[in-house]
């Protein structure tokens, strides 16, 4: 069950309305890596969890805190709008900001959300379920949590270049540090769960039914052998095993024949596919 | 630029049709974690790196490979739908086989695909181009193909126990050993990257940019403390800071009132907003 | 800010686990209109209010009940699929329970997220951001909350009708209730909001600048009158006008001819649209 | 059956070409509340109505204009992008309406449809078949219809306030008339339906099977009690009962304890969950 | 503008009631090569035709008549959906017939739409304004509808096989003997307009502003030189040109080198990037 | 099993760095009809041949050469992006090419890919599974590739005019010339198939199935009757036929009524449908 007290984690506040800024932060609300994502993402995992104790509380801990980011995200962004309805054309005649105001702002924001923010990110894409991980796996899902981290800060940090509105990077200064502190608490519990279980997930799976000749061979598809200088190539894996490097690698299998298809699915039917002719308007091939 | 030969990786054939596990393994060929997306991931993270050398080089030469795993997947899923039309609802009177088909398969392998394959997940929602992750700093998105290969390959595990087809089994196994492979060479590849780098992603962005009093703070906005007792709430952080433990978070900024919005927008109009009387329906509030 | 207590507003407790009714139950979680909808709509429009008050605190009192019966749903989703592997398609011979299951439970429970809950619907289509409303004006919002608690309350009480255990029913009938208090809510708001505002949304968009002549008029575009019968075809309007009602709707335009288009964007060109002869494969026309 | 008659039902024609605002104007073409959506969600409501008569008619008759009104806007966006490329960027040096044109026009209108209309909102997001209701259930699904013709004639209004051109104003002035009896029509038909059944949603549900206790009790989850104020927290709720306001809401069910996953799915294995040492690295907690 | 009369056009009446059926059925209603495709994309065509004439004209017809196959497919749904509710897993228990329903139909059929249909395909996958093309250039368009046409018939003709009901398989015929229909009609439409301008869309860009060395080569990149024998790589191709066959195709530019990403964007730094050491953990290569 | 090789296929180097151009250029990377598009069509269908020879490998070869085109696209529009940061909205002040770049950017290029490409097209929009087809059908299919190279052919010619820079207009003329010669592939290959089966797809369901009387008539439900001068409307169909034309089409079946809903799915009740009195509100229809 959850509660919620109105103030705000950290401040939100712009020195001044930019509706250009808005919908850039739009994407750190509402887009792949944005906060609803890590929100979501965190509360999933915290529920799926399969046993109780510190790796389930933490989980909620920090869902709860996304929460109160995407709070202070919405309302910077409702503040960054004030006032900022959809210029004309005619009102860019002369007047630069104007003509960059029309194209860099978000419609929407005027059109359908009335100067507020929207579960989208800074494409107006919606947000969806398929940002997610949550696997029942926790060293799987700490895996994407720190990628998320990692990715969600770097945008951060690029939204950051994009202003100097002192207000916006207070703000944005408060997720870059929380952003931190997110990324060295999934390193330390991976950490921890590695030593436990060891690095390959899922670790519980018996190793004698992979073809574990292959578990630690590097393959050349690409032509050229730069990455055959990479400690992936060579030496002790991290899961014990030995890497090896294979310049030419060779197929395995044959190439697919399928045989033809029923009737009653119309596929191409198989007397055409034989029939290999070239065809009537063709000169027999030479 | 790239060559097909028309050989497999490795062997792709089952024993027998099923054309409900045809179903299931398309998770892993066009789910959120499936091979269309390593693929793409590792070949954008390649064409948009930067910079030549290992790093890219190792990124083509897999991504190269994931390309033939789509293959082998899409061929055995073409395998498993062999002879499998979609059963009428009679057909299933006295035969839970056949209500089990019914109910089990994808109709769209019938009806769409012609008993081929999909570029869809096992429940015939369609691949996007939102799963994958190129974020121009391999650190970060090095973290995220880390996550790919260990989602999938628990993807593969759990699919490994629904069948008892020694041919899938055989083609799973080896899907299991280059995940096994390439979670080692991310890893390796990462660590490389944090010895070079630091931990904390952008390894760039200025320190004294953030508010660096909270970067190692864990807020407890769970009620419990079960969260406090793990590597993340105390000792040296993985960036070398100190991990500091905060019982009992309070917010640090006020409550936000958003200023009325201009009438242009034809938002709710700040006299109804403001005239707070509880309506000529109810009586006051004693 | 938000915090969490890891107790439940009230039970979510199946007597037996049962992952067809997991699969199903999955609508009202992250389905259109969901627990996840109506908590992510009410916390956007109560973000987005531009004005403080009672209105402002409704929707966050809602919104974080709403979050609580998300971690309802989730919990008992988990519940329902305990020890629910994916049978295999031999062990449905001879068991119409086992083929049941194979069809009739969500693939991805077992290899996506391990026995856990997902953000998405009865058919694993995910959640999205479109699905919320959040405009700034609350009687165009209001009225879509009263939508959602609509459609949402009727959902649960067709999945009331699809199941027999006495633990799931319990967790419903709580859900129901609660649908029917936010129902009896959002239509006391919207009253009260009416009798300040008028009943055409928005309000403040002055009527000159429509067409009054046919702001009350019934076109009838269906063969037969039965819509002449209604209340909305005579009498007083809501707000205020007369209804009328034609019967025989006539065109007001011409038939628009678009001029040709310029020839850098390579459309058809002119020549070929004007040139209106049969062409040479076919007679012409007698 | 359908027919078509060439001529429009009512002017779509601008004064001048104008690309930037086509753009806005895809919103309520194709956006979550534009004219497709009410097309497709009448037409749908329509075909599902088990039984006949005027509610069914009265559906199909504004089903059909609605779709009078997606060729109305279908044709106005192609003539407000009459002989409107998409301007290089040096063709905006100087000029800062070349400027806005660049950025506040859609390129999908020059490269994708040729100057002409899509199926897409303001940001090129595709209409999608989540946007509308089709319950079976009238009451429900008029109050969906009643929140889009809502919703529909915000954004027409804010459009309105966003040109100057006689032409397209004279065509939004037509919607927005027939939005207030859209919204007077559906308003009526509710009144009709909530005096036949009651105001909640679905009325046929055994009262007996919810917990009638809560179903009238707004609880209050955020700090403050201004909700306690509203004419939903005390005197007679819209269904007859009667309002009561919980200060302090409690949890009723104890904090979910799920059971260890099965092996066979690979989650985190109970050991490690159980395992609660914080690991080598960090020292044990005081 | 458009009128609805209350006829179907052809039957639309099964002999009993399947909800499995129903849920196959829905594919080609809301699928993306359904009856909503054809009917948006010759709307949207139609409207977009800048001229008038046979062309459009025969648009709107075509298109006209295909929202009355929505409309028979809709009202087909329905009825197979009589008296179809959600069966529980202990109703399967002994009846093969139960079980395949449970698993066979779309518990959204039940859940969401109370037993009528939905616009979405056989997944529940929801119809998109991405399925349909409308270009401006007929020629490329009529393409698209002759495709369309074609995987639609398709799939009717595979659905065919998968009923019995004489009722069900009526409509179908009416369906397959229209889509005969549309296929002709866009063959003949596509013969005159290549006839005017040429096969090659779009016909009026400058033929000296392509490489023409390169426009009737067809590249050997597969291994093996099955692809040699067909029309397609030797003799006069369909504009006019010669077909040759390159066995052993080259690149043509170099290896691509992108420069270092500015700082501001915090990519990986180009001296992590250049400093190719293999790293600590590892011997140097030999 | 595929090969990568460093080098281009061809050059895709610009004279300049161009953002808008970037972004507009995503169209044909990641759009509906962009080479991701044919690149996936291609291999899914050659993966599902059910047979071997000539056509599989045409599908092979040319599926490898896309691959190639979208690493082209990719570099290119890396390069495209050079330097380019997200400007502020100070920047735009008295220089309209900044606030061109403003607007017409994709501030996801400098956010989320770090001046990379990302699959998605040129409003953002990402690229997905449902943008192709392979049906097992292979006239059907190749029908879908001629559209996909006659659409995506326009719309490089539409960007070609959108760009003076040599180095982006010597690749577009590039892949101008391999979509000529991908057209006239698929035409060559289709008329094969058209010679060996004939030109209704599917060829092989039989034509007594299908109610004959109308596979040949055009239906005039658009007022008006130019589409009665086409070749679509009388002489011999392209199957031998003949076309007629019925100038006013009449239903064929009844207007549907719907048996009611059993009470379980609580939609409106019956006797609320029947009771057609116009309610209390309103006077009684004269």
């Amino acid at each position: 069950m959850f509660f919620h007290i109105k103030e705000l984690q950290y401040h939100a506040k712009p020195d001044c309305p930019d509706p250009v800024f808005a919908r850039r932060l739009q994407e750190v609300l509402g887009g792949q890596f944005g906060e609803i994502t890590v929100a979501m993402q965190y509360l999933f995992q915290g529920w799926n969890v399969r046993g109780d104790g510190k790796y389930k509380d933490l989980l909620m801990d920090t869902a709860t805190e996304e929460l109160a980011h995407v709070e202070m995200l919405a309302t910077m962004i409702a503040r960054l709008l004030e006032n900022a309805p959809m210029e004309t054309l005619e009102q860019a005649m002369g007047d630069p900001v104007v003509a960059a105001i029309i194209g860099g702002s978000n419609p929407q924001h005027a059109i359908v959300t009335g100067l507020g923010a929207a579960p989208s990110d800074s494409n107006g894409y919606p947000w969806n379920g398929k940002y997610i991980a949550a696997s029942g796996n926790l060293l799987a899902d700490f895996r994407m949590n720190l990628t998320a981290e990692s990715q969600g800060r770097l945008q951060v940090s690029r939204l950051y270049q994009m202003t100097n509105d002192r207000g916006v990077r207070d703000m944005l200064s408060w997720l870059l540090a929380r952003d931190t502190m997110h990324q060295n608490q999934w390193i330390a519990a991976i950490r921890e769960l590695e030593e436990k279980e060891g690095v390959i997930v899922p670790s519980t799976f018996p190793k004698e039914c992979e073809i574990q000749a292959v578990s630690h061979v590097l393959y050349n598809f690409s032509r050229g052998d730069a990455s055959a200088c990479g400690p992936w190539a060579q030496g002790t894996a991290p899961d014990g095993g030995t890497f090896q490097y294979v310049a030419h690698p060779e197929p395995l299998a044959p190439a697919p024949q399928l045989p033809p298809a029923p009737p009653y699915v119309f596929d191409t039917p198989p007397h055409v596919l034989r029939d290999q002719n070239p065809g009537p308007h063709q000169p027999p091939m030479a």
